[in-house]
């Protein structure tokens, strides 16, 4: 008896892509190009017909309203975003598994059962939905970019009650996507899959963690997407999920990120599994604000409550708003200061919220710093124990130069310093303290309102750039504050940055000193394709 | 310069002792007794009138009304309350701090107010209410047992979030509760206050942690208390605090223990401060249903969320019911079989349901072995590093003969083997898991109910016994998965022991070799007095 050595971790990686890669239909293909800017691709390559071309740049809302009234096909519908996605993944290296063929047979199935009903499936009826690579789909691999989580397909009972829900509210799921390892750094790539670019200018990247999703929406390979939040590492405040205040030089998406408790989380993996003290949320991304409102009624009217435990039992509540809001308005988080094409969409915002006849107050967060502490000392809660444990059962190479290297080394200290339970309630203690602090902010600001209520909302930057080149994202701590505090957060495209508007002279980094944050990064906006 | 010696704890104990009883008005003195079973006391002691006898005997939802129609004063209710509570201190040890002057005084300007406004300060109008000794009060101590707690009265600023809100709904704090070391024992006694014995059986313990409210509202020294719990250690589960399937041999009162999340818990004390994998609680305790159920309405009313960062902000719902419910029912968690009288009133309740039109299923929690594990793992889950510390600063002594020792067991060994974070976060996982099995277990009810819903409520014994001798309350597991899973738990009393009819030849315990559990108590309900 001989024993098979055991492949090196690039080998499993090589196969992994390449049997990715062979579930590209040849008519699929399209041509390398060593364009930066690539939106435009998916209409000009020759691979989608005109109807299709039609099909993907509908917005998801619209698509479920045709099929449901018959309008429309989900088998047309779910070939047209099967083939853009295969694009978009040949542009970006955005997905990870993909799945057409079931897609495809599901639609089919679904499109028979409507054939002979004349009734939707359900609110999702029909629509292509792709899911960030942390959702256990039956049959596929969910590595969360670790290479040792690689070929362990897996079975349908163990898919995530999200996908279920998917299932079960009429969407066909039809590919997964890109994360960096763990889901913990703020740029999309890991020894599995690699690299995920930005269509907007594949020198920059499409954030994290669910920067595959973001890649594969801005390039509209898919209607709606499923990502996830954890902190300042989500595809909330990734570039791709351009946010209120941050230039939508990279896609113009919208997203939302509820409070823990309203979509279902229950059997989604995590790189960070057991970790609670800043909790992971799931949220819709698409290009269409309906689309996210329609996908969060579907999921909050499944009653996930009856099949996570960690839901709310709180049914789809319809607000109806005063005539005149006020807004908190955040320009700077005092740490990094955020670059000009940033800060002139804040000033849109502004300016557009009182021209329609609302008010916008000055907004500071003073306790930034803290913020940050607190988040981090939760991220590295187990002194990256279960990150380091996950990456050695491949024996894959832990030298990233961004985020994961705290967990690195963490963990090669963990030995004589071993993060105790003890100081995560200290420092949970702490986040109490801290969200107190900050609920009672909010609250007083109904002292100068005017509106004899607090602020209804706070607009604020994301990230302090549009975009950076790859490997270069470092700040991502404008969203700590609402994970830390468990807020909801909707995310939505503003402007995108203009080089003979937002021009570099005009800016002054806090400190030059201090490269690690601060940094200006002009490429981000003074890019001519962008 | 002379460094005055630092007093031992028993002294530092004494001296809050006498401070305590100090504060009892000579008028309100009563002389020792033998007798065991003293509830009668406050009625036949000499020391109320015959009005104050009927006001202390009013349901607090009845005095909230007179009071808020002018037919009452708050100042003679809450003298009332306050000798009352003086007599159930001379009796059982329940109380810790004493403010009746305060109370007078807080009860009087309500009077005064009352006279100009004809209006209500709030829902709870002039209604004393009694704290359990985990909320801050401004100028008095906050022990939760540990003597090294004593001697740092808070300011007003400190005021615990519920004491905050009891004031502005309208309730006059009178008294706080004494509770067991750190909250963390199933009986209540400290080397502060001592030990609370139960008024119905002073040889018997009135439970823990929340055992100084139980006694107090047993002898109707308090119209309406407030407690807390974390598990089974809690008020809801003390013998004081009867529920359903324990008969009320010890008293018969309500309470309600919420999901986490609806009534304000920030800046009240715990002994494991920033500990989160099971959430404490806070809820009402009272001899009246009514009260329970004004007092939650009082808080939910008073927008919790807008004050407390872990609130959800879901406001008062009003439950419409079908006709006919069906209910499980758990009679034996089959590791400790409950004793006569607990398993008489379980069957008294499906007896009383049915008879009421309703359905009642056999209920089972082949889990409960794991369910223990769990919440075991997060209370001792810092290694008992913190209650040690808390501990150590008066140098008091930690030889308790129940649930502290494991603490220090712990402890002692918490330099060899550290409780990491990583462990914890798996048995985090497990515990979500765990929930996730018992909720299909629940919602797979309706597949047997008949009713086309899965089970509408659960009834179960809260202890297996209905009282145990002092020192000995080893089993408080039956509530642990309702802790575990944050499911909202009410308390109600049934029936009371009767040796007659509970009759010990009747019982066979599961294993009398292991007399950790399942131990035959018979003081609990053979006791005469009883």
């Amino acid at each position: 008896m001989t024993i098979a050595p055991k492949p090196h971790w690039s080998e499993i990686s090589a196969s992994k892509i390449a049997a990715r890669d062979a579930l590209i239909p040849e008519a699929w293909r399209i041509p390398e190009t060593s364009a930066l800017h690539v939106l435009d691709v998916p209409r000009t390559c020759g691979v989608l017909s005109a109807a299709e071309i039609e099909i993907t740049e509908t917005p998801a809302e619209v698509l479920v309203q045709k099929m449901g009234k018959g309008e429309l096909k989900s088998y047309g519908v779910t070939l047209a975003f099967c083939k853009r996605a295969a694009i978009a993944q040949q542009l970006t290296n955005c997905l990870t598994e993909i799945f057409f063929d079931a897609a495809l047979s599901t639609a089919k199935s679904i499109d028979e059962t409507f054939a002979s009903t004349s009734q939707p499936i359900g609110p999702l009826h029909g629509l292509p939905i792709s899911l960030k690579d942390n959702f256990y789909v039956e049959g596929v691999d969910t590595t969360v970019g670790f290479v040792g989580w690689s070929n362990d397909p897996a079975s349908g009972k163990m898919e995530s009650e999200m996908t279920k829900i998917m299932r079960e509210t009429g969407a066909v799921l039809f590919c997964k996507t890109n994360v960096p390892t763990a889901m913990m750094m703020p740029e999309t790539y890991n020894n599995t899959w690699g690299y995920t670019t930005n269509p907007h200018n594949r020198n920059l990247t499409s954030g994290g963690s669910s920067g595959g999703e973001g890649s594969l929406l801005a390039l509209k390979g898919s209607p709606l997407g499923v990502g996830t939040d954890i902190g300042d590492l989500s595809a909330y405040h990734d570039a791709p999920l351009t946010v209120v205040g941050i230039p939508a030089a990279l896609c113009g998406l919208f997203s939302l990120k509820p409070s823990f408790g309203r979509f279902a989380t229950y059997g989604a993996r995590s790189g960070l599994p057991g970790q609670e003290a800043v909790r992971s949320i799931n949220g819709p991304m698409s290009t269409s604000l309906s689309a996210v409102e329609l996908w969060a009624k579907a999921v909050v009217g499944s009653e996930p409550w009856t099949r996570d435990p960690n839901m709310l039992p709180i049914p789809w509540r319809e607000v109806t708003l005063p005539e005149q809001l006020c807004f908190g308005l955040l320009m700077d988080d005092g740490i990094v200061k955020p670059t000009p094409p940033v800060t002139r969409a804040l000033l849109e915002v502004k300016a557009a919220l009182e021209a329609a006849g609302h008010k916008v107050i000055e907004w500071t967060t003073p306790e930034a710093p803290k913020s940050q502490e607190i988040i981090e000392a939760f991220f590295v809660g187990d002194g990256g124990a279960k990150i380091n444990s996950f990456m050695s059962l491949s024996g894959e190479d832990v030298d990233y130069p961004l985020q994961l290297q705290k967990y690195k080394a963490r963990h090669d200290t963990i030995k004589s310093t071993p993060p105790l339970v003890g100081d995560l309630w200290t420092t949970q203690s702490e986040r109490v303290a801290y969200n107190k602090r900050e609920l009672d902010r909010w609250m007083n600001s109904r002292e100068v309102t005017g509106t004899g209520r607090p602020i209804d909302g706070l607009i604020a930057p994301t990230t302090p750039y549009s975009s950076t080149p790859k490997y270069t994202f470092k700040y991502y701590h404008y969203t700590s504050p609402y994970n830390i505090s468990d807020q909801s957060v909707a995310t939505f495209p503003v402007t995108t940055a203009d080089p003979s508007v937002d021009v570099k002279p005009a800016y002054d980094p806090r400190d030059h000193s201090r490269r690690r944050y601060g940094r200006f990064v002009s490429t981000t906006f003074a890019a001519s394709d962008i």
